[in-house]
């Protein structure tokens, strides 16, 4: 059996909206939200095609999830809660029914564990991959978003977790790096189902002076805040905060500057709130590492444990 | 030259984003909207793929205008008026800079005609066809969003402008039906650009009960307030508006009752507010043709000119 699009759309997708009182059952042209009084909404939207961000044979519901997740971790990065999502699939004749559900009840999963609700979105046959753009809409107190561009000389550069995991999970899934056990299941893991760090984007509004989710890799994300505020940045790379799992492996230390999807937190407070962040991991139990400081000074210097200046052979990737 | 993934973003798209300071120069995670105040925000999220959608050759302006209007038409269908958009770009390596420069010359020539700005979105490669996906985000007073489950028995079924145009134009273009000069001119024109109703959608409010765009072809989405609506309705298929150039053609008739891509909105009225269709139509020099009624017995019945029941080959299409 394959589901026609409107089969699709009321068998699978419509319980997806049942919670979304704005989604109108996915029966009318658009979606409706009532912003909460007093805020500003946060839109972003991330695609996703097979082949490039994620692989041919990864589960669909972990594809579904990972889409979702990558989505949240922008809207993380502003400080702002999730409050709803649109879904447009692409797929080919190859995604048949069993795909399509197991994709659904992905993305179940991972609304209740966020609390984010389908709004509308649509669907369309292709003979390319499947591409999968999803739109998250998220809220926060008017003039309270995080943003790149408001990191200032002196400020602590942070980051949350540990780097490096996602692209080290994609080396081991293509067969590139062995990993065996649990450090094999954390690193895959890691690739397929990033962690948004909801929580602490929310505790860093007031604290943080600029944030930004680690997605392209620590150096070019980094330098994407410099960029923006017009500061530079020097970080020490034996601060980079490894996991067990990558310890070990060739190249974590190069894949935790400048590997991408990891979806952790990098953000800048000023140097007394540098208490107010132990507190914060502490409060919140994820590790957050300072890495170095911003600086007056554009450019940024990432220094070996001599104190001398790394190159790093690529500072970030792109999927264009 | 190709332009890479940031080259794209900062010379061809961030200009697009200029108007909208909650775009942060498409430099942050996600972009912000401010709502207006009392307002509810009404968002759609439409995808194109080349060759289904459109044709391979279409020009890349007006491909970029269609893709914008067919969201905005579902914005006006809702009432709403716009705001701004995200776009999803996932271009295969056969796109290359003039195609995007001619793709983003036409997203603001549409941006200046209707008042509305980029907020943010995404790029990508495929080795598959050119995929493109929009979220529009419109606003409208709480509460008054014109949906599809509001028609009641008795109202009046009312259409704007004519229909067929779209569905005879994609003909022309294929060869598979000839037409000539301003004619040719006409029909292709309304499959490659079509006039969101934004005006009329606007003046709906209060005046129409059930509204939706004639974009699956007229039966289907008459079809579509019939079933949320839970009532049935008789047209007469003489009353169907056809323009000058579809009336000649072999098939003009069931085109216009089934062929899709027409984007005129399809409203139902109270029968005591004729009188006021009539006025609008007069005041926003946009056609309203009365088609026939809403009844509580359920089904869709086209009648001809004998008083007949018609059977429609197909009562619209899908392009999953």
């Amino acid at each position: 059996m394959t589901l026609g699009e409107f089969a699709f759309i009321e068998t699978l997708l419509r319980p997806l909206a049942a919670g979304s009182p704005g989604a109108l059952d996915l029966g009318d042209d658009a979606g409706l939200i009532d912003p909460p009084p007093g805020a500003s909404l946060v839109v972003t939207k991330d695609a996703m095609v097979a082949g490039r961000h994620f692989l041919d044979d990864d589960p669909a519901d972990l594809v579904a999830r990972k889409l979702l997740r990558v989505n949240l971790s922008d809207l993380a990065a502003m400080g702002a809660e999730p409050l709803c999502y649109l879904l447009a699939l692409i797929r080919p004749p190859s995604i048949d029914d069993a795909w399509l559900e197991a994709f659904t009840r992905g993305l179940a999963e991972d609304q209740g564990i966020f609390g984010i609700g389908l709004l509308g979105g649509d669907t369309a046959g292709t003979p390319g991959p499947l591409t999968l753009s999803l739109t998250a809409i998220g809220h926060l107190p008017k003039g309270r978003a995080l943003r790149r561009d408001a990191a200032r000389a002196g400020d602590l550069i942070v980051v949350s977790g540990t780097l490096g995991d996602g692209f080290l999970g994609l080396q081991v899934l293509k067969g590139a790096l062995a990993a065996d056990g649990p450090d094999r299941d954390h690193l895959i893991g890691r690739y397929r189902l990033p962690e948004p760090r909801m929580a602490l984007g929310r505790r860093l509004r007031g604290l943080a002076h600029a944030c930004i989710d680690v997605s392209d890799g620590l150096a070019a994300d980094l330098g994407h805040i410099l960029e923006r505020s017009q500061v530079g940045a020097v970080i020490e790379a034996a601060r980079v905060p490894l996991s067990t799992a990558a310890r070990p492996l060739p190249g974590a230390r190069e894949a935790a500057l400048t590997g991408g999807d990891d979806y952790e937190l990098l953000f800048t407070v000023p140097a007394e709130a540098e208490a107010d962040v132990a507190a914060l991991a502490l409060g919140l139990d994820v590790p957050l590492t300072v890495l170095g400081r911003i600086t007056a000074e554009l450019g940024l210097r990432v220094l070996d444990e001599a104190g001398n200046p790394l190159a790093l052979a690529k500072p970030g990737w792109t999927h264009f």
